[in-house]
């Protein structure tokens, strides 16, 4: 009898699960808009039906050993999402205890970045690795730590907010109401904040300077780079810099061996990895220069998210 | 039968050790000058027949169960002590297997700073913390993180260098090489760089105008502070808010409930724990906002070294 688990990525937009074997062979998957629950309870209502649904059209024989999810503001000690500024479930929602009771499975929680991590750790390259570091750059910028081969999850559950880790105390305005946090820099958003006060500082020609400035989007920035674009080739190496530099401030803390990149900007490959590399070998303390390798996921973007929810049922709460 | 254990404590000047019992009791130390001993082994002699003499003079029977040394540079995993600058054993030496071999015991070593967290959690005020930051203010920063009951080591042995995370890229000279080091800000030494700074770029009346630049020390700037000396008082302040800072990317990452500070700057009491407390809180994310506490460590600063030292011996392996 096989042995599955059901993962589910919770983000802003969509809801993702998948039924993922102890290999991370995800058999089939379905994905839905957040937006229309406006009540946790409906979603979980909703949600379970279309396991069920997904389960009933299963041929082979199976156990199902248990539920993993991986959301915003995830607590794993408390199963629940607290305080998500972009999700319509406002407050503390006890979700793993909702869940649960609705499916008699048990259910495990954690936060995206955190997942993502145990993904790594159970499908993907961080398989023998003890210390590492799972870094996700999407619009804003998450982390996973891991050290003795356990995440760090601190007393309240809620370590491993790299993002938030302060680059410049009169940097740049946080959505967390700081300032100079390291993902107004180092993210998605980041780097177009970069570009925009690049274009309004200098006259250097860019091919960025023929679209709106609410309209640019890394993407555009990436591909302009390609083509030797002067401003995108400056971002990028700022963008570098920063993560630099507090990737350097990272393993002063936690000595991994691998640093992972994942997501958004860590698919325009050598162009943010090799001078992220640079940047962070310069300012490392020299008893780590040259042992920390800076490596992509071996997770397909499109499953790692259910698959890093999945790991939590299997890895037997050494989350 | 009672059992017993040798804590060594290594400084740049003195070497100190004592007996230790499991309840944390120091039954008897010495302490002898380290610059004497050229070579490791002279200095494995002297220590081995040094504390043979002193288990002579005890009365009551016992066992000895090992011995655990803190030093600069000490990598826990491979017992060494590897090129530190303020001794004069250069290069990578074995000095846990040199010990274990002459005293026929096992001998644990890590870093100094892991020695204190490793003493605050065996005999300290952090018995029952599974998450907690141990901060040394001594002529530099040390810092020991426990993280799910565990000292975070690193793949390599040498994680916890909080001292060497970097407030301003282009900051302060450091000893190892960089530049904004934290320690340089936050440390005796950097105190009184603040206050030469603070001297020279200003006409502020000042007790310490009084002393020639060079002999200014940490121990007078607190008492000009005591005296409301503007200069002293300024000089603490920007101490606590670079320290501040940085605490508070510290606990971004492994979100501890305590952090403890120890020696030197730390028994300025309320004159550097107050500010630092209110800049730790003013740069926390909201989500670690009054949670985590500032402490004094219960360790008599005397004793704290051997105790820590001799925690190793006691902790089996959970280091």
């Amino acid at each position: 009898m096989q042995k599955l688990a059901i993962g589910i990525d919770i983000g802003g937009t969509n809801i993702s699960y998948g039924v993922v074997t102890e290999d991370g062979i995800v058999k089939l998957k379905e994905s839905f808009p957040i937006k229309e629950f406006k009540k946790v309870t409906h979603f979980v209502d909703y949600l379970s039906e279309r396991i069920n649904h997904s389960l009933a059209g299963l041929s082979t024989e199976f156990q199902l050993m248990g539920v993993g999810i991986g959301t915003p503001n995830g607590n794993y000690y408390k199963g629940t999402i607290e305080h998500a500024p972009n999700l319509n479930w406002k407050g503390v929602v006890p979700l793993a205890d909702i869940l649960s009771k609705k499916t008699n499975l048990p259910v495990r929680l954690t936060n995206d970045a955190n997942a993502a991590a145990m993904g790594e750790m159970i499908y993907g390259s961080a398989k023998n690795l003890k210390n590492f570091l799972m870094v996700t750059l999407g619009t804003g910028l998450g982390s996973g730590f891991v050290a003795n081969g356990k995440m760090i999850l601190g007393h309240d559950g809620f370590a491993g907010e790299l993002g938030h880790t302060i680059f410049d105390p009169n940097g740049r305005q946080c959505n967390c109401g700081r300032k100079g946090c390291l993902e107004t820099y180092a993210s998605a958003s980041g780097i177009v904040r970069t570009v925009k006060e690049l274009l309004t500082e200098s006259d250097e020609p860019s091919v960025l300077r023929d679209v709106a400035l609410e309209k640019i989007s890394s993407e555009m920035i990436y591909k302009a780079s390609l083509e030797a674009d002067p401003i995108a080739k400056k971002a990028f190496d700022f963008t570098a810099y920063v993560l630099g530099v507090m990737l350097a401030n990272a393993v002063a803390i936690t000595s991994p061996e691998v640093i992972f990149l994942f997501g958004g900007l860590a698919n325009a490959g050598d162009r943010i990895f090799k001078p992220v590399k640079k940047y962070m070998e310069k300012y490392l303390l020299n008893i780590y220069k040259g042992k920390v390798e800076l490596k992509p996921s071996a997770l397909s973007e499109n499953d790692a998210a259910i698959l890093g929810a999945a790991a939590l049922v299997w890895n037997n709460g050494d989350c």
